[in-house]
């Protein structure tokens, strides 16, 4: 009969994203972590939980952190993060990967329906803005209970290189992405600015436009550096931060994948648009006025997410 | 000609406990840190500085990762971590691997004189108390500047183990560890407490002796769950703790690995012992009265040390 | 229809430890805080919580500060923090001093019970332990739920002392306070510890001696530098420590002013002891074996405490 | 012979802002702090540093923060910030005012001069951009170091009152803030936004015509409602974050008072504009394109500066 009790998170995906993330979160005392993966991977996942947790005395956080493969422990958890998935294998294709995933998110929703029937869902699993739908799916929670990553990352990796290109703290740059993940993405450089300051009036456009440019491309950058296996710090990041606006209600303005009931034109369609996030998950969708440009460029991110759904059978 | 500059901190050995030690003291603001790596994983290295670069805007830290294979981006350091070193393979005898980690130390230290010939060098590479006094030799620093790194982490495992035995905070939990590493490890189960009752009144002799003994095959633990590789989290923090007592002058006292020039009967030593960490490296030995059965642990864990060290050739 | 919402907690007396109290809880971002004083003050009160709203872009945190005279605002507060009371003014006799406050406490108890019947409560107004004692009459609660601040401000000054004499980290020491607030401390010396080291090693024994000399009187320490007023600032940080402890269900054990009914030989008693703090309020009492000595002053603090007690009317 | 020292601040003033200021510099360990002020207060001087001391265990800092009368403690300090100075007595002319406080900040600055020769001073006395460079010229520093400090607070309480409007995050607001304090303030609204959405195209002109306004008074809002003396924890906030860009060099952009020579077509005359904050104090100014209105905003604010300057005599 404990009167506050601790919130509970839950990471699905052990791999290097949901490992970091569960770090992160206990070390800000969001909650207790539960970190879940397959039964074949049960013993390397409880390793990491062990190894984290014995960062604690050092780190000074309460935070529980618990590997398993056990869903029963996941039971009544306020969020939970799907980080699972595979990677594109060398002659698997992109709709072999697709489907390969979908299967993953579907079996994962199921598990949380039944433990955490209450529980905000944040997906990151690839391709997420589809990925995201079929969870939405799967799990027939309220709209407003799951959401995709996708524009936290893209924006960080854009402020990033503003920060590098003017040599200014990252705390004072301010990004924008709206649409879909990588090459699917619309900046809205109008609306970047360093310390209140419009970008374009600081960097030249050929100079902003190499860096949208290495934006869009910023995931394979990685990759290519990393030659075996893709990003998860900055990933981590940001869930967290999204999960952190969730659990202590801050009601922060991010960009998330949120579904679209005819805002900005659309229907029935999970999307990268900026949101309030909050303690009911998503708690209001911001229609900003595009130009005809930005349109365009969102309409065709837009038919790059059908394009997706469309492949998903089953 | 900057009035106030940023720490410099160089991180040697990208692997996951140089990696995740880098975004740490990142994440602290306790300088910019270098992320050095050989050649050949020059790429990766770079990939995840450039990674954790993108997690800064989310987290709000202006400290600079670079990733990089050129010592001459280390120069100037004020703190040097050395985790490089390669991890014992099937076949490889104890001797080899002692032989191989001493190569590449010595070959560490000997970039590190010339780059950062004022900077503090913490090691963490294996088998620790003989790597931190090859450091030792091949730096010609005053022994105050290079310290190994083994204590601090036996004792926050240790203290994990006991807060989880009470059901307590970390926060609260106090233990002690003399010695070497592992199997060697003394612990000192009369100092610890948990917000100041010693434990000896809480939890049985039977339960204390089964967390001590799973403090000194805690190595190992993580490495059997894991399947391939060891702990990095809890290394990465403490070595954090340990940087950050340097670099704020905190006047920490923690275990470390110290150069002994007398102190408890040991002449020529690199042991575990307590001492004050602080802007000059270790400002002092504490020099503890042992029962003469914590004496005799501590001579053997010593014999293993000097054992060790006449293995190391050239 | 929040899923998840803040805690929220209430701060009774918005003077300068009231006041400092609630930035601090605000700061860390422990919920929303509720200042409360009387009607009379109520313009202040506003003006206080409004400049510490006005902190908030800058530092980052979104809890809400809110000033008022009006104890609706303060419904289903998860925590109230009294801190109302009257500072002993010339020509004033200790009764005096003892009934006007317990009538001030009796009076906000009222309220709390009627707003926030299932809060747990922290009193630091003044004398502590009477007080406590008055407060949990008036409130009904369970005896879990009525808790005085004392010890972990006298320790705090101790360990503040000791870090200062050896010149270490705070971090690094651990004291230990039992009995009365003042002159009825009852510090277990043997029980304190610099990294572990106990401190009779390392300091003289006139020298501890003049320490915990210094912590007896260190309230008044700070008056007489004052000249006008007391200690906030040491006051503030002990009540947040406490209300964080049971916010985040941290199981701290820290020393509070519990209801003993047996405990250490004690009945119908409020005294300060070492206890679990977590998510129901004090959650274990630790009974620890004193020596004669420490028996005796802790019974002469017991005897102090019922003697306000006796005192006090109505 | 310290190899790395912690770096040392001097808060100048023990009042309510000074001593606000001294806490929230140790909290975050950014130095050793020295609160100075005149020999009749340094009793309750020390009484407050010492207050404070006391809370460093519980919050876990090692800055030592010492109370002082005695400028010779201040000998070296990194940063200096002033906060000295009276308020306005009834009867008190605004030019004699000015004039004792020009008094005031002239000899703490031959102090400085004395004491701190290479320190960046930051400056909070009152008329502040007179205040600024009565400092400027008392100490002979070059520009880059000496700053005040104005904007930083006035952007702050616009965006409390716009994150209070729309109900989000203080995260995710940014403001503006041209020109002098209080009324002479010149608000750039079309530089605002929440999460990087201009503020104009989700609040109506009304609404942000009145923000702008309440901002503009927000310090006599305060002082109306304290009744008695006037904001001190945005101030000290807002001093913070100035004095954490120049020590950590974070290379921030914030709306800093500086010495202008031709930017804005201004000469001689110390204004408020954005810059970049660093190691070096003042590394850059940027000089904005302004509309007619904003200009002549910024030229009315700029008559007000020179016309207190003119007051001051000697």
């Amino acid at each position: 009969m404990t009167a506050i009790k601790r919130k509970k998170i839950t990471v699905v995906g052990a791999g290097f994203t949901g490992a970091t993330t569960a770090l992160m979160l206990a070390q800000k005392e969001l909650g207790d972590v539960v970190l879940v993966d397959i039964p074949q991977l049960e013993n390397p996942t409880k390793g990491k939980a062990l190894d984290m947790m014995e960062a604690s005395p050092v780190q000074g956080f309460d935070s529980q952190i618990k590997g398993t493969s056990d869903y029963n422990d996941t039971k009544d958890s306020d969020v939970v993060i799907i980080t699972a998935g595979v990677a594109r294998k060398p002659g698997m294709s992109r709709d072999d990967l697709v489907n390969t995933n979908a299967g993953i998110v579907r079996s994962v929703c199921e598990q949380v329906k039944q433990q955490a029937p209450e529980s905000i869902v944040i997906i990151l699993s690839n391709p997420v803005d589809a990925m995201t739908h079929v969870a939405y799916q799967a799990l027939g929670f309220p709209k407003t209970r799951v959401i995709g990553q996708s524009g936290v990352l893209d924006t960080a990796r854009y402020c990033t290189f503003i920060a590098e290109e003017l040599n200014v703290s990252v705390e004072d740059v301010r990004g924008f992405v709206l649409g879909g993940h990588g090459d699917d993405m619309v900046p809205l450089v109008r609306y970047s600015s360093v310390g209140g300051i419009p970008i374009d009036t600081l960097i030249s456009s050929e100079r902003i436009e190499a860096i949208v440019q290495r934006t869009r491309v910023g995931g394979g950058e990685i990759v290519n550096l990393l030659g075996n296996g893709s990003a998860y710090y900055a990933p981590a990041a940001s869930l967290v931060q999204m999960t952190e606006a969730v659990l202590k209600d801050k009601k922060r303005i991010l960009p998330v994948i949120a579904y679209l009931e005819g805002e900005y034109g659309y229907e029935n369609l999970f999307m990268g648009i900026p949101a309030i996030l909050g303690g009911d998950g998503i708690e209001k969708i911001f229609e900003l006025e595009l130009t005809s440009d930005e349109k365009a460029a969102l309409d065709k991110s837009a038919e790059s997410v059908r394009s997706v759904i469309k492949v998903i059978t089953g």
